[in-house]
């Protein structure tokens, strides 16, 4: 029976750079079947090891903006002379099947989702502490000082934007996180305002005829 | 660290008579050691097999109305000549000790509860048909037929005041209910307006000192 919307969720998960969140969404796709991570198009030439398809969808500009032209996009932005966006045709298809669709995009790619589906799930996830992720990222050594500082910067702009998320899930652990964004799934699907009037009905009509059968 | 509010939370559960809510709640607390079911104060005799302090906290007419002169209770109400009520002080206690107390009221105990505490989750459990209840209660063959009218009568009523509440999770299967019950007793713990100010705070100051160590 048809019960509850079967129609699948759109998930939108951010954070500060550096906070895991890539390890928690992946271990979200392995542990929940019903979960679909959406691929990003980009007009920016692929990075070595980069996979099309998988890391990005990779566009010439011209098939972008064409895209662009179409309203084949959620959202989409454009940073250093490159476009990136999230398209929608696939999205639709998924969430239509009831798969729910997770986005891991920046905060200002949320923010303009958040404009147009208002039932959207917002998930911000965070580090236990700051100390813990610089000294995962000066482990790594990977990063100049300079970009380092950016990173930090932007950090705190994000963080003041938490309050405009539904969720705030602190990645202590992997395992844990991903346990509370799961619970997270299946509990937006129990909201009274997810529920169908149709199903109602039905009950309301079942106990009318009781009603009647008993009088 | 102390990271999200540890506070328990309030659970308010309803449901039609019939529809498995005990059951499902039995469950939770069999399954989610952080929670608690709270138990009703009575001013009515105790029935054969009711065991005081398990079944209801049972008290005299005037123990009852003493309680009520000092506040005592979340939400009282009359019926038939005897008192019921919800007894504030071990619920304050078992919240702050960081356990999850679910109160099992009806929906005039649970609409009183939501006026005076609206971080309150109202959760409403369903049967998936009425036809269903019906055949079981049928079975079970304890009910004239005027107490059944009775019952669905209410039923009615109540179903139309779902709306008042934060979640429905339909009975369709014992374990698949009390799973979802839980995965809304974790999501609640991670929405954004639980957590703690002082954890925000934190993370910025951290930030500061590490942006003021790479400048």
């Amino acid at each position: 029976m048809n019960k509850l919307k079967t129609r699948g969720q759109l998930v939108v998960i951010s954070g500060p750079s550096g906070c895991g969140k890539d390890t928690v969404v992946k271990e979200v796709l392995k542990t929940n079947k019903d979960t679909w991570l959406s691929v990003s198009c980009t007009s920016r030439a692929p990075r070595p090891k980069e996979v099309d398809g998988k890391d990005y969808y990779f566009l010439t500009k011209e098939e972008f903006i064409e895209k662009i032209d179409k309203g084949n996009f959620l959202e989409f932005a454009e940073y250093a002379g490159n476009y990136y966006g999230t398209p929608k045709d696939v999205i639709e298809e998924k969430l239509e099947a009831g798969i729910d669709v997770i986005l891991v995009i920046e905060i200002q790619g949320a923010l303009k989702i958040k404009e147009k589906l208002d039932d959207t799930i917002f998930i911000f996830i965070l580090p236990p502490s700051m100390r813990e992720l610089k000294k995962r990222l000066d482990g790594r050594n990977t990063e100049t000082k300079e970009a380092m500082f950016k990173r930090f910067q932007s950090a705190y702009q994000e963080i003041n934007t938490v309050n405009k998320y539904n969720y705030v899930v602190i990645n202590d652990e992997v395992e844990e996180a991903c346990k509370k964004v799961n619970a997270i799934l299946i509990s937006e699907r129990s909201r009274v305002d997810r529920i169908e009037e149709t199903f109602l009905n039905s009950l309301e009509e079942e106990i009318h005829e009781i009603l009647v059968e008993l009088n």
